[in-house]
């Protein structure tokens, strides 16, 4: 059985600091310190783990994050840290996204040896989330434009527009991701089907719209659902990484990853979703063809 | 000539974050991350280096700490990071101090015999700063209690408590601390008189005091200073170190105290002072025997 490669230029040392209340301009004692490898690609392919699909996940790590990333190519700069920190008071989340580090000409050239072979014996590959620095905007475009598999594309701005040029099987944009693309608000699904390839949309707690050239679908999760949103657009794309590995019709495939995406606002954690939700919401999820 | 020793047995990483503006619930991005070993006895070190004073830092480190203060104990625990996030809105600091790690009896055991190595040979001796954990709150007491060379002790809580029964030199609270020591807010200058040992207290803006067998004085800054009080303790302390290696007396110790405090607050970075403006205030200080 071939494996899901998921690719994260960018991984990160997810931190979660345990606060009483974060108030601006003051000391705060953090009661608890939590790390975890995390970053688009690395989400994605904890979730398809706990799928029970078969995943590789690679990219660059620093010295730090590379001890808990085996399979990763070792970079000189330290990755980058997010920190999250929670309130115990009121429960929100204050996040500060590090910028990252920068690669070197040779290290993307390791990083392409790798991708090379392991996209020779994958069903799906996933590129996930922002360039770290010192790499061209096209970097996705050229790791597309080699491989041989269908591959799933998940990040904004720039790298996503050159990426979209080189014709993926899949492009996952949110609707603020699509709003930077076009530089307007999106008109949906019309500017989805404009792009030129097949387009999944995720729209928050609104669902997900998907047009391919089989046809246009959207579909509404089941109810609003108050939780953790960070992952869940990472759940819905391994959601849609295991549909194309598996050959699953673009509705099912879709409805699944609405599904899939409601349960992982229900988990606590990025990468993860809770699976009784899951089971719940698969016969819940609303699709329909425009 | 002798070195000062400064130990940090609670040593961090600072780490400081420039963002746009500190908004709790929502996502920064970092524009800039800066990285430098800190902890309060790392920093009394910097600004004695930069006094041109020889000294000696150590303590713990843990891996990653350890890389950049070879003169530390290594410990198998992370030392504990300290996040400070600038806001360029407003200027304001906001603080996130983690735990710290747990240290073993072994690693104890290692710093005992390196401190008794350091110690034989050092004019002055500086214990700064919270303990790890797995530390007994009697550590600073041990370490004093086996010194042969005068003992500097800053720290809170019963450190503080425990160590002032050890007899140091001289203890440094400042008024937080003193408040928490007592159980209730301090009453000058004869609370520190009550305490049985030297005491030299910072009262922030409104400068210090200092008790001793031989008198009792207080000292003020030249004016009210705007800037980065972080370190500010520390380079009085380090003025403090100076002093006592040097054989200085105690009211001209403490002006020059209050001076270096207050030129470190004209300093952008914990652990260093503005030289020009130490210069000038040193001759504004004013010290008076009460």
């Amino acid at each position: 059985m071939k494996n899901i490669v998921t690719v994260t230029l960018n991984a990160a040392l997810d931190v979660t600091y345990h606060v009483d209340s974060v108030q601006p301009g003051h000391t705060h004692r953090v009661t608890q310190v939590r790390t975890r490898p995390g970053g688009k690609g690395v989400n994605v392919a904890a979730v398809l783990t706990q799928l029970g699909e078969p995943v590789i996940a690679t990219g660059f790590a620093g010295p730090e994050l590379g001890a808990q990333l085996p399979g990763f190519v070792p970079i000189a700069a330290e990755s980058r840290r997010t920190v999250t920190v929670v309130s115990a008071q009121d429960g929100t989340a204050t996040l500060f996204n590090e910028p990252g580090p920068e690669v070197s000409a040779a290290e993307w050239t390791q990083l392409l040896a790798r991708f090379d072979r392991l996209a020779a014996e994958a069903s799906v590959l996933v590129l996930s989330g922002s360039l770290p620095r010192g790499l061209p905007p096209r970097a996705y475009a050229e790791l597309i434009g080699r491989c041989p598999v269908p591959v799933i594309l998940d990040t904004d701005g720039e790298p996503l527009r050159h990426g979209i040029a080189a014709r993926p099987a899949l492009v996952k944009p949110n609707a603020d991701e699509l709003a930077r693309l076009l530089g307007r608000q999106p008109d949906l699904p019309a500017d989805c089907v404009a792009l030129g390839v097949p387009v999944a949309a995720t729209l928050g707690a609104h669902g997900a719209v998907l047009s391919t050239a089989d046809g246009v679908w959207t579909a509404r999760p089941p109810r609003e659902l108050a939780g953790n949103p960070t992952g869940a657009g990472d759940a819905f794309t391994a959601a849609l990484a295991r549909g194309m590995a598996h050959g699953t019709p673009w509705p099912r495939m879709l409805a699944d990853a609405v599904a899939l995406s409601a349960a992982a606002v229900l988990s606590p954690v990025a990468g993860a979703y809770d699976p009784a939700a899951y089971r719940d919401f698969t016969d819940q999820v609303t699709v329909e063809e425009s």
